[in-house]
């Protein structure tokens, strides 16, 4: 048994406004950063897993990002596993 | 002026109590999902930076994450930069 670590993001779709992102990019004028735009806000999560292979873990963060960590009618996903040294 | 694609996580740092991510630990098992552990949640955040240079973005993201978009007294954060195409 290996422990992974899955490093997932989850973003609001593309099509679908994001208010907070939205908010902060008019912040970053009044910060004087104004070169800054397209602020989009989502989740970082990371999480361990103990599975006997890379597919394993995968399948398992993949059916975690689906049932719970996502929103797929909003939100998409996308994640990295590395090999818990 | 070149657009740079910046790739922002916020995360809560070791030392701190992260409920969120406790509860969703929580939750996995009850999604038959118990090799999952140590779930920590922060926030990701995706912006486009306009700048002359690699550096000069990466001083303004910097700036950015300093002043607007994480708390260091409970937040550490990381990002990446990439040229947009």
């Amino acid at each position: 048994m290996k422990t992974f670590l899955a490093e997932i993001d989850v973003m609001p779709k593309k099509e679908i406004l994001d208010p907070q992102g939205k908010a902060v990019t008019g912040s970053m004028k009044n910060l004087g950063l104004a070169e800054i735009q397209n602020v989009r806000i989502g989740k970082h999560i990371s999480l361990e897993i103990d599975a006997d292979s890379e597919a394993t873990a995968s399948a398992k963060v993949d059916e975690a990002c689906k049932n719970l960590l996502a929103n797929l009618i909003m939100e998409s996903y996308t994640f990295t596993l590395t090999l818990k040294s």
